[in-house]
C-alpha cells in the first residue's frame, strides 16, 4: 500500500464528463489499495470568468478580497469530484485549503505555504477515506483565506506529499510526460523517462511549461518523487527525481523561450561598480535579469547587455533612464526580436564538447549567436525569433536524432 | 451612532450594477455615522447553476458535499461586495460565515444555528470597517461547512443583530413592505408601518413571501427590531417588532395560499387514538399537518379531514393506504383544486365579530367554505382554488377597504 497524491488542473476537471473522468482514475489508484489524496485547480475558465466579474466591479480591488473570491472556484471542484467519487461508490471527503491544514504567510495574491497541519488529512486517510484538497489555497494567520499564486495547485500537491511523506506526487496534465523537445517544433521529441529536479527547473524556467518551478524547487527540497502524467491517456508519464540514469542522451531536452528582451546599456564608464549599481536597483523593481554580457568598448567604456522578460522591459528602460545620470553611459539600446534556445543535461558538466556541438549546429544552418549563458547543466543562446523553431530541431537532431 | 445589519437577497446582487447599487445603500447608511454589517446571498441564478452542476455529476450527492458546493456562492458574492464598497472608498472586509463565527449543529443542507462567535465582527466594526457575511451557511463542529437552507440568509442576518445587540435588522427584498394583501391581487392593498411577529409569523406561513419564518421566530426570541424595505427604492418599509400601534384596523392582512392539497380519511372506526396515529405516522415522514377537521360520520364512523402541502400529497396518501388495515378506514380521499384564504391581525382577539365579518364576506359573493382553522390572531378557511383572488378581494374590501 502506497500514499498517492494526484493533481489534476483545471483543464482536466473543466465539465461534468471530465470531473467523472478524474473520478474514475483516482478511484482505480485507490481501488489498487493505495492511500490517494487529490489536489484539484478550479474548473477551467472559472478564475478567469471570476477575474473578469471582478473587474467590472473594482479593477483595484484589494488582494485579499480577490482570494476570498478565487477560492471559491477550487471549492467547487472539490465538491464535484467529490459528488463523482461518491458516485462510484468509494469514501471520500473535501476539504478546502484551511481544511486541509495549510497555513501560509500573509502576502495574499501570492502567499507562500509555511507549514501544514496534517491531522485532519491524515484521520480521513486513516477512515480510508480518499481526500480531495482545494489547491492553490491557504490561510494566513488572521485567518484570511490566501492564494499561492501561479502554480500555486503544483505547489500546493507538492507540499502535501512532503507533508504526508507520500511514496509519490502525480501531476496529471494535458501532455502525457516531458519531451526533449516541444512536439509541435520537433517531430522528433521523445518523451523522457526520467529527469532530475535540477534538469526540470531548468526546463521550466526555460519555458517547457511542464510543472511550475516552485513545485520542482519544492519537490527538489523535500525530496518528493514527482511523476507528469497525461489526464486522459492511461499511458507511464515522466518521473522527476534526485538521481536518474543518464542513458545514452547527453543532454536532457531542447527548449525555446521567446518571452525575452535584451537591453544594451552602451558606452558605460569603465569604473567599478556599475554592474552592481544596475541590477541592483532592477532587482529593487523585482525585475529579474537573466542573461548577461559584459564587454569592454572603444576608448575605455565598456557595454552591458542582459535580457528580462518581454512584461519587464518598459519598466527596466525606465528605471536604466532614470540612472542615466550616476552611470554615464551614451545610449540604451533594447530589442525584442530574439529567442532564447537551450539545451539541459546533467550529463554535460561531465562532457566538456557539449556547448560546442551546439554551437557547431546552428553555424552549420546559418544561425548567429547574439550571447551565450551557461550553467552547470544548460547552455543557452540568445538567436532571432524567425530561426527559433529551426535552431530547436537542428540542435535537437544533433544531440538525439 | 447606531448599529445596523443589513440584508440583501440573490436578485439584490445579481450583476455587477445590482453589487454596485447594494455598496451604494450600504455605503449611505456607513457614512451616516452607522457601524454597519451587511449579510449578503449568492448573486441570482447561483445556488440553481450549482445545484444543476451537481445533478450532471451526481443526483445523490451527499448533503455535506452540497454544502461545500454551495456555500461558494455567498462566498463570490461576499467579495464582489467588499470589492464594490472598497471602490466607494470606505474600509471593508468580507467573510465567510465560519469566519464570521456562525457555529452550526451537524445537519448539512438544513444546519440550525448554535451560536455565533462575534469576536472577529467585533474586532472588524472596532476598526470601522464595513462587515460584509456570507448568508446561509456556518460551521459544524467537525470545522465542515454547513448550510442553513431555506431562507437562511434572513436567518444569518437576525442571527447576527441579536449577537451584536444590533439596533436594527433591515432585511432589503424586492418589494418595499409588507402590505395588508398581494397588490397583484388586490389593487386596494396598503402598505404596513408596523407589524407584530406574531402577525408577520402568520403571514410568512400563509404565503406572504416576504420573510422566512425561521427569521421571524429568532427575531421574536431575540427582540431584534426587522424593517423589510426595498432594495431599488428608497422609501420607508415595513417594521416587525413585539408591539405596535394597532391604528383603525382590525386585520392586519389577507393572504392566499395555493399549495395546498386536503386529503380525507373518510368512515374511520370511532376508536380513541385514531387521530393520533394518523398524525404521529405523519410527523415521522416529516410531513406537516396544517388545517385538520373531524366530524362524526354515518353509523358511528368518523371522518379526518386535514391539509398537507401539494408536494407532501403523495408520501401522504402513500402513509395513509400503508395504515388501512390499522386504522379500517372505509375509503381516502383527496382534493388540491382548493386554496387557503386567510386574515391575520393582533387585533382579532379581542374582537369576536371578526370570523363572522369574514364568513359573511365569502356568502355575499357566493364563496363555499370547504374547511375553517382558527387561532388567536388568524382565521383561514379552504375554499376553491378559482374563487381564491376573488376571496382575498371581498375579504379586503369589507375590512380594509
Amino acid at each position: 500500500m502506497a500514499l498517492i497524491v494526484q493533481k489534476f488542473g483545471g483543464s482536466s476537471v473543466a465539465d461534468a464528463a471530465k470531473v467523472m473522468n478524474v473520478a474514475e482514475r483516482v478511484t482505480e489508484t485507490y481501488k489498487a489499495g493505495n492511500q490517494v489524496v487529490v489536489v484539484v485547480s478550479a474548473q477551467g475558465d472559472t478564475t478567469d470568468d471570476l477575474i473578469e466579474k471582478a473587474n467590472e466591479i473594482n479593477p483595484n480591488a484589494s488582494k485579499r478580497e480577490l482570494d476570498m473570491l478565487l477560492s471559491s472556484g477550487e471549492q467547487i471542484s472539490i465538491a464535484l469530484l467529490a459528488m463523482a467519487i461518491e458516485r462510484i461508490g468509494c469514501p471520500v471527503i473535501s476539504l478546502t485549503g484551511w481544511q486541509a491544514g495549510f497555513n501560509t504567510n500573509s502576502v495574499s495574491g501570492g502567499a507562500r505555504i509555511k507549514n501544514i497541519d496534517t491531522e485532519r488529512m491524515r484521520r480521513a486517510i486513516d477512515k480510508k477515506r480518499i481526500v480531495v484538497v482545494a489547491g492553490f489555497q491557504g490561510l494566513n494567520k488572521y485567518d484570511d483565506i490566501t492564494t499561492l499564486g501561479r502554480g500555486g495547485s503544483d505547489t500546493s500537491a507538492v507540499a502535501i506529499a512532503a507533508a504526508l511523506h507520500a511514496d509519490k506526487c502525480e501531476i496529471y496534465t494535458d501532455v502525457d510526460g516531458v519531451y526533449t523537445a516541444d512536439p509541435r517544433i520537433c517531430e522528433n521529441a521523445k518523451k523522457l523517462d526520467e529527469i532530475t529536479y535540477d534538469e526540470m527547473l531548468e526546463l521550466a524556467s526555460l519555458g517547457a511549461n511542464v510543472l511550475h518551478n516552485r513545485s520542482v524547487e519544492m519537490a527538489k527540497k523535500y525530496n518528493v518523487k514527482l511523476e507528469v502524467r497525461s489526464s486522459f491517456e492511461k499511458v507511464p508519464g515522466t518521473i522527476v527525481k534526485e538521481v536518474v540514469n543518464m542513458e545514452k542522451m547527453l543532454i536532457r531536452g531542447v527548449t525555446r523561450d521567446n518571452d525575452v528582451a535584451r537591453i544594451g546599456v552602451i558606452g558605460l564608464q569603465h569604473t567599478p561598480g556599475v554592474a552592481f549599481r544596475i541590477f541592483s536597483e532592477l532587482a529593487k523593481e523585482h525585475i529579474n535579469v537573466d542573461m548577461i554580457l559584459q564587454s569592454v568598448g572603444r576608448g575605455g567604456t565598456k557595454d552591458i547587455a542582459f535580457t528580462v522578460t518581454r512584461e519587464n522591459e518598459p519598466k527596466t528602460l525606465e528605471v536604466l533612464e532614470g540612472l542615466k545620470d550616476v552611470l554615464k553611459y551614451e545610449k540604451l539600446d533594447h530589442r525584442d526580436d530574439l529567442s532564447k534556445v537551450s539545451i539541459v543535461g546533467a550529463g554535460m558538466v561531465n562532457n566538456p564538447g557539449v556547448a560546442a556541438k551546439m554551437f557547431e549546429a546552428l553555424y552549420d544552418n546559418n544561425i548567429n549567436i547574439h550571447m551565450i549563458a551557461t550553467s552547470e547543466i544548460k547552455v543557452s543562446v540568445l538567436i532571432k525569433l524567425e530561426n527559433a523553431e529551426k535552431a530547436v530541431r537542428v540542435i535537437h537532431d544533433r544531440f538525439i536524432g
